[in-house]
């Protein structure tokens, strides 16, 4: 009896994504299911049972009516939700720790960049100068962060550790050991007014888009010891209105922005984000998916359903992830 | 009776470093005891009791014959041990979180700059270039540390937690969980083998002046994913042969560095190290005493010295820290 086939869809992606990595590692885990790389002819399509995907075309799985699951590969759904001819089966996030482990690793870089004032120490750098200013304790300042799911919590753990003051703003509420929660749209402005540092971890929703705007930046907290509220965006490019984050730095509603995530990526050569003084791009890098760690995962749940279980992490629909 | 006087003697540090700032801390928690900023004339030189200083000059403390505790203001009493007229009385090294967690955050923050490839990344972004390059987890990284210390320990702590493997060396052999452990002049050749990015934070002593040498950085483990080993030095200049470190970073030998220490402070203008596109200059701010978080622990150690109870934290002036 067939094992039925895996199919992979992969648009896009940082260059590093090499689609023959993927093919091999999913074959060394799929114990002889057979695996194909779209958009290559399938000879059985009702053979398929499972597809791995990231940003797939709209309409690429619509031809698998004995699909089972969608497994994405990423740890955004965004792209996905945006399908409306998407087989109505089961959209399992990625949950693995590895990615989870890159983004705390990014957070936790930036906000120290920012809270150790590694820009101006740059700066004076270039320029020879020896100028060791006041640094205030990590104590002295509040990390909020928007997003509390695997990878807020866990940054915002080793943020704690560290000796950061954390407040969290989730959707539904949430609650965490050390971290004071706020939720929905009553608890955005009191969550804001205790931010220095903000860092952005949301899904990209309906609800979301363009949510890291002007209006919200002037609620955050201006008795930052940086000398002003920053910002952190790892999540999407559509959260975040890239002339207001220009705007509010210019005008001091912000002191400065680290960005992994553009609402045009790669992000245009003429936007003035790429030489803002006082803003860090990075290139959609801040937790890039390992093919090892998702292959891996991607099998032990195919493995765990196929013996009746459920599967985990699956994605909410109605909510969008 | 008279509590006795507390002087204070305060050279160099910080330029942020303002001595009112000490008197009026030491003031705030001393309980009525007296306290004199030298080189202000004192009354009754036999009446000081208790001297806490920072770099002072040699010489200034020999005059007082009841002198019975030296409180020292910073990490590194190599600047005392130098001073063959200091009164034999017990010398107390700083151990306060404050100063332990600013330390932690400088060794994180450097240590994930060069592991998430920050110097490639920022040089991208000055080119406008959008290269997300392979970028690799942090258990594929070891990071070795010199100086199991209460600094050391704390670091290695976070680290760990964000998933690096951590490999420790220390003059007399320690353990840690977690941490491999090697200790002595025999330990050094297989911690360095296992060491892709090398933090030192030992203190300075006859044994460790410039063991940062290129004889040292020759027996790095080759095999890093960063492509090269680095060096990040938040102990004491004194370590460190700076031309040691510029030709095996020309050569290839190091991949870089972060460099928070430096024969000469500040560093000269026409230090090459400045310039260099692989080495991070910071101005000896990694962890900056704080006033508030010493005077409070002084005064507690003065408290229960006058109680009857040991010093803790005296330094063994056999081994120089």
């Amino acid at each position: 009896m067939s094992k039925g086939t895996l199919v992979l869809s992969i648009q896009g992606g940082a260059d590093n994504w090499s689609p023959q990595r993927w093919i091999e590692r999913f074959n060394a885990v799929g114990h002889g299911r057979k695996v194909v790389l779209l958009p290559e002819q399938i000879s059985d399509p009702d053979d398929v049972h499972y597809a791995a995907v990231w940003k797939p075309q709209p309409g690429v799985l619509a031809a698998f009516r004995n699909l089972r699951a969608i497994f994405n590969l990423g740890a955004g759904v965004d792209a996905l939700m945006a399908d409306p001819t998407l087989p109505k089966v089961p959209i399992v996030r990625v949950a693995v720790d590895d990615l989870t482990g890159r983004m705390t690793e990014y957070v936790v870089l930036h906000v120290l960049i920012h809270h150790r004032q590694q820009l101006s120490l740059r700066d004076d750098q270039s320029r020879k100068l020896w100028q060791p200013g006041a640094q205030w304790a990590a104590g002295a300042v509040t990390v909020g962060i928007m997003g509390l799911g695997t990878l807020g919590r866990d940054a915002a753990e080793v943020l704690r550790r560290m000796g950061f003051r954390l407040v969290g703003w989730s959707n539904s509420a949430k609650t965490m050991d050390g971290v004071e929660c706020f939720s929905g749209r009553d608890g955005l402005a009191p969550f804001l007014a205790k931010t220095h540092i903000l860092v952005c971890l949301l899904p990209l929703t309906a609800e979301t888009r363009h949510i890291l705007n002007r209006r919200l930046f002037e609620k955050l907290a201006r008795n930052s010891p940086l000398g002003g509220p920053v910002l952190i965006n790892a999540g999407r490019g559509g959260l975040q209105v890239e002339a207001d984050i220009l705007s509010c730095i210019e005008d001091g509603t912000l002191l400065a922005a680290t960005l992994d995530v553009f609402e045009t990526e790669p992000l245009p050569t003429n936007s003035p984000l790429w030489s803002h003084p006082r803003v860090i791009v990075t290139p959609h890098n801040a937790a890039d998916t390992d093919a090892d760690a998702i292959s891996a995962y991607v099998a032990e749940q195919i493995a765990r359903f196929e013996a009746g279980e459920p599967l985990r992490n699956v994605v909410d629909v109605t909510r969008g992830y």
